[in-house]
């Protein structure tokens, strides 16, 4: 049944203003403040309460279209949000359901119903943790790792931004499968927590220590998946010590994002020839007709205590252009989230 | 029954002098004639008949362990020989076998009979084509094409140095498969050949047009599959073109091989990413297990005509050094082949 309509609220919003050069600026993007149009049928309107900041939106900004539409100057970023429902002409959606989906960056979302959809409320499971292991982020490290990477026990796993949202997923994971588990990150702290908390095997502090070396001290018997975030140099040297038949889990190329021209490529690409390894892009939608399955064992795991996660919370939607950056400056440790507006009841 | 052994005989060598920076030149070889030692037991005396010149001669020379040992400075250049056993030492092998082996680049080898296999006169078929078709050339064109590229009817398969040993082979292979074949070649030549004699739907001078137009201009519907032989700016064109699943089947970077340094990656990288494609090298012998399948499946098409090739032949041992840069100018059209000595009854 529709839910009746309330009356319009005012969204600030974050519009694309202009394309970035390089890095996002605080003045690519236009603060507004707009009251929401009526809805019509089959629309909803859903006050925003998380703001789920990653690495891709960065690619959202630039103007090609790449596996979504390119978005237009002027319009609303986009973004991945969790809200609730406070007015609904959409059968299947009323007031007081939680939602998740392309709300953007903006405090209302008032359109279209399709591509949202309404989350379960699991007793003891933050909602943001939608955004994370239970969401995109924990399919991308399940699929990216058990499918293309394809761990055997007593293989050595390489995982770059391992302090990332999907790399601390993936690397424990690897733990899971049997893996040796390597993991590079930008921080010393960052690598404390992943050796300490998560249970990584080693830790590689790019930033301060010679990566091919520190990479053939912590894999003394080659690498068998990298589970590649980052692409650029940090993949060059992980590249480097591949072994035969290794397998290049290809899920992000974060070092590129911001880059302004064409980037170049990997100078150790002849090793994927020589090494005879396997590079595989993938995209977490490809297995959406397995989200069920993932969905499954990353509860078990969690509830196990086997799959730990952390949620790196920022405090305000207005804060959303300084801290997109923290995602290519290595600032963040856990999945990245702007909170955007209070919980219901809370 | 070993064979008695006949006397030594003079053997003409091009022996490795210095590791060459860039491309090899005559003077990174030394021709000595030496005589062949006694042979002892296990060992087999071979009159070489014909030498395969091939891309990866080049990565034989470097000072590093690749899938074979590194080549000592002042040994006897490794190479892939046709030869007739002149005298045995080896149960299995006698006076008058023909055989094929790493004989190195010189008249007669004496050694180890290890290695060394016999080769079947088939009549009709040249003694050369087991180092062409019916071959590891071959071998590598069609587990590459088969099952690394997976080629389905309808798709468009890209192949670069088409008019080399391996790419005329693997086009071949992708029009048995009913893809939609384009072939890179560097000359109007062999664009021409490829096109008119061995049935590729179309053909680019890479030397002649801006290569990533003239792909988007004979790949209409995108690239399904890209059977890579060369690397560098080739390889960034055909990834610009990637369809979603692509797959990019690592046979050669022959545009590397001869560079001294670290060699600039593929700008385009990011492409695999975006298109979700997967890159995979390989070496042929990965597959040894199945060579029977390949040689039976090969034969068949050689004899319906559906499988053509083009043996380029360079008269002389001498004219080898030479001869091998063909290979990297582009200079060979089909399989490069030294005939060292006559064969018997000729």
């Amino acid at each position: 049944m529709a839910t009746p309509v309330s009356g319009p609220k005012t969204s600030s919003q974050w519009r694309l203003r202009a394309r970035p050069q390089g890095r996002a600026r605080e003045s690519d993007f236009e603060w507004v403040e707009e009251a929401t149009p009526e809805l019509v049928e089959g629309q909803i309107l859903v006050r925003i309460l998380y703001l789920s900041l990653d690495p891709t939106n960065r690619i959202w900004m630039e103007p090609v279209d790449s596996y979504l539409p390119m978005l237009p100057l002027g319009a609303v970023m986009r973004g991945v949000t969790i809200g609730v429902v406070e007015a609904s002409r959409q059968r299947g959606f009323a007031a007081g359901d939680i939602v998740q989906g392309l709300g953007g960056w903006q405090s209302y979302y008032a359109g279209d119903a399709a591509g949202w959809s309404k989350l379960p409320r699991i007793p003891g499971v933050p909602l943001t943790a939608f955004f994370g292991a239970m969401g995109h982020i924990g399919f991308s490290a399940y699929f990216g790792l058990m499918d293309i990477g394809q761990p055997k026990a007593g293989e050595t796993l390489v995982v770059s931004a391992a302090g990332g949202a999907v790399g601390s997923l993936a690397g424990q994971m690897g733990k899971i499968a049997g893996c040796r588990v390597v993991g590079i990150t930008g921080s010393d702290e960052k690598c404390e927590w992943i050796q300490r908390d998560l249970g990584f095997d080693a830790a590689v502090n790019y930033k301060k220590e010679n990566l091919s070396e520190a990479l053939e001290r912590a894999c003394p018997k080659g690498i068998d998946i990298d589970f590649e975030n980052v692409g650029g140099a940090v993949m060059d040297a992980v590249l480097g010590c591949l072994n035969l038949g290794a397998r290049v889990v290809l899920c992000g190329l974060i070092s590129q994002y911001n880059a302004a021209g064409p980037v170049a490529g990997p100078s150790n690409f002849i090793h994927i020839l020589g090494r005879r390894a396997r590079v595989q892009g993938f995209l977490v939608t490809d297995f959406s007709s397995r989200f069920g399955e993932a969905t499954a064992q990353i509860v078990q795991w969690m509830q196990q205590g086997t799959l730990k996660y952390r949620i790196d919370l920022v405090d305000g939607l207005h804060e959303a252009p300084k801290a997109l950056n923290r995602l290519f400056d290595g600032g963040n440790t856990g999945k990245l989230v702007v909170k955007v507006s209070d919980e219901p009841g809370k």
